[in-house]
This record gives C-alpha cells, structure tokens and sequence, in this order.
C-alpha cells in the first residue's frame, strides 16, 4: 500500500498560510511574512489551520495558552491509546521567512491526509499539533507553548507576558478568541516528531534530502559587562585610558578563539557567539567607559559548552588584570544538549529508505519545540533543506519538492510510530500519487 | 603696580553662572549645568555676561550667530589700535560642568576689572568674547562661533542649523534675543589667548599651576563599515562564519596598537581612538552582519597622524582578506594640528614667572575656539588643572585657587599682549590685592 505525500496541496497550504501577515517585496527572491503571536495575522492564520485540520477530519482543541490540537482517531484505532503527535509553529519573527514553522505544521496534516488517502489505518490517534509562540519574538520567550504543555512554565505566568505595547499574552489570545480550555499533555503521548527547515546549510553541503537530528544542542546565555572609564578622546593619553571597547574587543577574539579550539580539538558542532556589543557613551570623540557584550554558547555536549564558557570567564579575568577595567559576567540562562529519541530516529532512517530519499544524520543548532518535548516523551526532529542557510529573513527558501520529500519522510515514520505496518506505507520517490499529480513524491 | 586679580568675583561670576541650566545632585562631587545654545537658560547667561560687561565699562556688542563681544577702550589707547582679545564659550554639553567655558569668559573680564583696578593702562582696546556654540552639542558643529567668525562658516549656513527639534540656530538666537547685527573679526585681533580647562592631568601630574599649549592637535575621522553575514548563532558553524563584529574587534585592537606604536617610537601626544560601534542585527543569537565602527585620530603633527590612519587602513585590507567581510572606510573630516602663537606663548609664561607661578609646556588633545581664530591672528591657549582629568561630567572640577592662579597668568599675558610695560603688571601668588581679600592671588 502506497503512502502518497500531495506536493501540490502541502504547497497550497503554505502558500496561503504565508498570506497572513504577508510583506511585499519588488525582489522575486524575497517572500516574507510577520506572523506575530496574537496579531490579527496570526488569527487568521490559526482559523485556516483549524479549518483545514477540520476540513481532514480531525477534532480540534486549543488550550489556554493557544497550542491547537487536531486529533485524528482513524478507524481500526483504540481512542484510549496514546496518540502519535506531529507539528510545529505558526508564528514567526518580524520580517520572517514562510517555512519556518508552518512547513511542520502542514507537513504534519499532510501526512495525516496521506494516511488517510492510501487507506491505512494506524492503531493509535494521531495529533498534528501548532504550538504557541515559539519564536519568542513578540513576547519575549520563544518555546512558550511547549513550555506551558510540559508544564515548564505555568499558564498564569505564560499568559502574564507581555507584548511591545504592555498587552498581555492572555488579553492578546482572547482577542483573537484563541484562549482555550482544552489541555495539551506531550506526557501522555507516544511519540513526537518535528520537521523544520534546517537554518543552515549541512544538508545543502552534503547533497542530502533529509536530515535527522540527533542531537538539539545545549544553550548558555551570559552577559559580560566591561566597565574602563569614559573619557576625552583627544585629551587623554594611549597609556592612561581604560578603554572598554579596546577591552570589550580582546573579550570577542577571545570567544571566538575558545569556540574554534574546541571545534579543532574536541567537538566540531561548537559555537561560540558575541552577538550584541552595547557601547557606553558611544560617542566617536570619547574613550569608550562601559561595554555589555552578550554571550551565547552552543553544543552538543555540556563539557565543550562548559569549556567555551570557562574559556570566556578567564578571558574577562585576563583583560581585568592586563587593562585596568572591572568586569562581571553573568550566566542567566543555561539549557543543556537534548538527545533525541533514538527510536524514532531509526523509524525515520527507515522511512527515508523505503521512500528512496537521501537522510543523514545532523545536529540542531538552534532550538525547536521538539526540545521541550523530549522531556516528557520520545520525540525525534527531522529537517528540509534551506537554501544557503537562511532564515529569519525573507531569503529563507526550501525547494517545493523538498517540502514534499521531507514530509515523505515524516508520514512513514509517523505511520510507523502510530502502528502502521512499514509494509504499508513504502511509497518511493518520483511514483505518482494516487491522486495522480505530477509533482506528487 | 599690581595687577591683583580678584579670586572671589571670579568665584562669584563663575558660581552665578553655574546656575543657569543646574542641575541637581544628591552627591556633594558633583556640580553639573546643560547649557544648550539658544535654550532659556543660555540667554539668561548671555544676559548676566552682557550686564557684567557692561558693569565694567566695556560697550557691548552681538554679531549674527550670537558671538557677544565687550570691548573697553582705556584712557590712554588709541580706539582705533588692534584690539587684544580673550575668551571663550558659555554654552555646555548635556550635563556638563561649571568650567568648561565659563572659566575662560569670566577670567577674561576678570583679567580686565584687574587691570582697571591695578590702574594700568594698555595702548591697545582689549576685547572679552563669548562664542556660540563651541561644543556642537546642539547644533551639531563644534566651534561654530569661531568658525563663523573667522570667515570658514558663513552666516547662512550657520544660521540654518537645526537642533534635534528641528529649531533653525537663527530661530533660537532670535528668541532668546541674541541674533544681533555687529561683526566679529578675529583678523583685526593684535592677538587672542583662551583660558580652559584642561581636561587632563598632565598639569595634575606634573604639579602645575598652568599650561601653556604648544600645539592644538589635529583631528581627523574616519567611518569604517564592515560587512559580513548575518546568520543564526546556533545554526552557523564557527568555520562557516563571516562575524562583522569579531572583524570589528581586530579593527579596534589594530587601532589601539597603531596608536601605542606611535607613541612609543615617534610621538607620544599620538591618540586614536574607537568611541563608537554600531552592530547589526545586533541580538545575542544572531552572528553580527554589519558593524560601523568610528575613528579618531589626533595629534601634534600630520605625519603620526597619517601612520596611524594607513595602518587603520592596513588593518581593515587585512581583516577582509583574513575573515571574508567586506570593508569599507571614510574620513569625512580632518583638521590639520594648529601650533600656538610663540609670542604669545613667551608672554604667558614671563606672566608666569612674574606671578610666581609653575607654568609648563603642553598640548591640547580637544579642540577649543583658539585653533579657529589662530588661522587668523595670533592665538594662545592656557590651560588650568583639572581634576583627575575629568571633564563634560558633573564632576569636573577645578579647585578655586587654581582658578584664580590661572587667571592671574592670563591677567599679565593679556596685559602685556595689550601694550602695558611688564613692569607695571607684576603681581607675585600669594600677595593681597588691593582688595584686601584673603583668597585673592
């Protein structure tokens, strides 16, 4: 039995999803969109999902913090078996791209559809699930949904946030009349995938479909404050300055120098980024007196983490004793690696070969839902790729077809976990569908 | 004959100064004003400068951007004789001191009630002027008084300036009454000497009581622009990056080591400076795109100043080449170092030996009105201790006596300068005025 994957009406959806909140560019290469949390964009973007997840069947809640859920309980299924649970994001960040995020959650109603149509019956429900705000671009903490669903966060403080404007989370959601009363409990699922775009180019590099994550790195943000003292310019001379720029900029080469050491010598998949440089006063005539510099720290194991933030660390106390500033670092937030589910991603290899589709295994640098999942339950992230790497930009692009490969891929391996017969659901790359299109994969 | 200059009036006019534009601190160290041209409180400034002037027996006059000069024609002197002059500015930048300008003003007509009072008479008129706007702070273009006057600004130009809330300079000189119709000629001047602040310590450290500029340096800046990519922190491997801000950072160390190199081989007034530094996107996870960065370069001759703006120039063709950004830099503006008048120079320090005062040689780092009207008439900077160097910050401080010391030295100079036989304006530190008052020196 074949699992047909419909190219062209994964690609409708997108294409109208991207309508919400829609920027227009003369460029041809730009197609950008600002989907924020709560927005009037993101409303009518949640009400053509519901729509389309009802349109398919599946029953549909939404809990107090937004998350929908639409349940699909096929008919050789027990209701009362854990279901398999599938999806992503809706919202984006401003002037984002139209994959990021909605290719999981349409990849995922999609397969389900493609269920549907080949006629093969899973035993266990199935869930395509949109979680809230991931991006944390408009209220200030990206992975919300899925916190508040594994009980990371409570509801009361997720919907206490507040936007740019001073709204609130909760007022924004019941203006748009997405403030449920349903719950969304990843604990009692049996099993979660994610498909997302890349973000970066190892799946263009290595000529591959697929990529299945292994690992979704760990996090360390810290805060180096550099304090010199401001001062003319003109009036003071080379030898009597604490300059905490010129303080601020050894700091820099120095992280960059503990990331590469590390990716030499140890962990290839490190990074070490300074990505924000505030400098006080800021005027071109006055030595600068004061410099907070972000750090941010990735890997996939805490040891390499650790080795770039301990590199960091006695790089402020090397520049304190060498240049006659005070400094202070602080670590406010630190997420260790999340390995993913090493079931799933054999059910996803798996799915890969019976669909003829090229899958390598890769990390995740940068966060996704399916981290917040992978506490509470079995979850495994799959990625498409993106063209040149770019993302959060309205270059981000993934080919149609590749769309459609990916999300190949993640129906076999979700039929698979919901209790389909891999028998059942091989259906190989470049064979029609049964309804017939030619873009069909 | 003595030429006593009063300490206490000094005080006086200097502490009724401050409180135009004062500000309020708990911190008994800190003595701040805003003092922005055209404001409310820069005309009642004007207007108490104006009445001190007058109170003296100078006739006062305003030209077309508000430079207020007095003029006091003694008994014995031809009027039609090139005047000597001496001052300096009233307006501040925001939260600035109380000496930065004023000092020079007051000590001007100090210098002239002294020699009134010592009875000498000088062959030639001596002039005590105010200039607008020597900071730029609210116009955006320091020293545009001198500027105007000297004939390298017109007028109109000058006039057409705006301030951040969109007010012409002609608008504001017109409400607060000071757009008059006299013309300011520095190149009739016999001679022009500015007191200051020194905004250093090189008096501090040396133990002196004043300082005799050389050479105002010359300034020249420079805009440099580094371009690379904009990408996800986590997502980009640390060989895949082209990091604007850690290029950013090898351009500032690159600058600062050029700079110390200078000093330490060839010319140890040589500063550059990096005081601003834009970084786009500019957020903790993104690895930086863009960064604009400034660049200050001063000294006492051209020549250092050009080795280290090639070796500038030299670091970024490096950096584009090592780290694949693209470069580019601009110098917008630069002015040639400005030598003090040797004649004018000599006569301050017999003035100082006379008074028996510690004066010392040294340069200045900041621009002041003086390198404008040197490009006209002979010109001569002194400078008087600051503490610890501080200066545009409520806690610039120069202690009383050392006001009075200072302007004591100014005193004699101006009056020599002016024509009165050295014999008759030795007035040694430490003797009482004719006063009679204790702080007197």
């Amino acid at each position: 039995m074949e699992l047909p994957v419909d190219a062209d009406r994964l690609r409708a959806d997108i294409e109208a999803n991207a309508a919400f909140g829609a920027i227009e560019f003369d460029d041809p290469a730009k197609r950008g969109r600002t989907n924020r949390t709560g927005s009037e964009a993101n409303r009518r973007a949640r009400d053509r999902l519901t729509e389309r997840l009802e349109a398919a069947g599946l029953s549909v809640r939404v809990d107090a913090v937004g998350n929908v859920v639409g349940e699909w309980v096929p008919a050789e299924a027990d209701p009362d078996a854990a279901p398999v649970a599938c999806g992503s994001h809706l919202d984006s960040v401003p002037e984002g791209g139209i994959f990021d995020g909605p290719l999981g959650v349409y990849a995922a109603l999609e397969s389900v559809r493609a269920m549907q149509d080949a006629g093969v019956e899973p035993v266990r429900p199935v869930v395509v699930v949109c979680f809230t705000e991931e991006e944390g671009a408009t209220y200030g903490t990206g992975l919300l949904g899925s916190s508040v669903a594994i009980g990371e966060t409570s509801v009361e403080e997720a919907l206490a946030f507040e936007n740019d404007d001073g709204e609130t989370l909760g007022a924004a959601l019941d203006e748009i009349g997405y403030r449920g009363d349903a719950t969304v409990d990843p604990s009692g699922w049996e099993g979660f995938y994610e498909l997302h775009i890349e973000q970066d180019t190892t799946l263009e590099d290595a000529g591959a479909d697929v990529g299945v994550v292994t690992t979704i790195t760990g996090i360390t943000h810290g805060e180096a404050t550099i304090v010199g003292e401001a001062n003319h310019a003109g009036a003071t001379a080379m030898d009597e300055r604490a300059d905490a720029l010129a303080a601020a900029s050894q700091f820099v080469l120095d992280v960059e120098a503990a990331a590469a050491s590390v990716v030499e010598s140890d962990s290839p998949t490190a990074v070490g980024t300074v990505g924000s440089l505030e400098v006080a006063p800021g005027a071109s005539n006055v030595v600068p007196g004061r410099v907070e510099a972000s750090l941010d720290v990735r890997d996939v194991t805490a040891e390499s983490m650790e080795t770039i933030v301990a590199a960091a660390r006695d790089a402020l106390d090397r520049i304190e004793r060498d240049r006659g500033v005070d400094t202070t670092f602080v670590q406010p937030a630190s997420v260790d690696p999340v390995p993913m589910s090493a079931r799933l991603r054999t059910t996803a290899h798996e799915a890969a070969t019976d669909a003829d589709v090229t899958a390598i295994d890769l990390h995740s640098g940068a966060a996704h839902d399916a981290m917040r999942v992978a506490r509470v339950t079995d979850a495994s992230l799959l990625f498409a790729p993106s063209r040149d790497g770019i993302s959060h930009n309205p270059r981000e692009w993934t080919d149609w077809d590749d769309c459609a490969v990916a999300t190949q891929v993640l129906a076999g391996g979700l039929a698979r976990a919901a209790g389909v017969d891999a028998g059942e659901c091989g259906h190989r790359r470049g064979e029609t569908s049964s309804q017939g299109s030619n873009s069909t994969v």
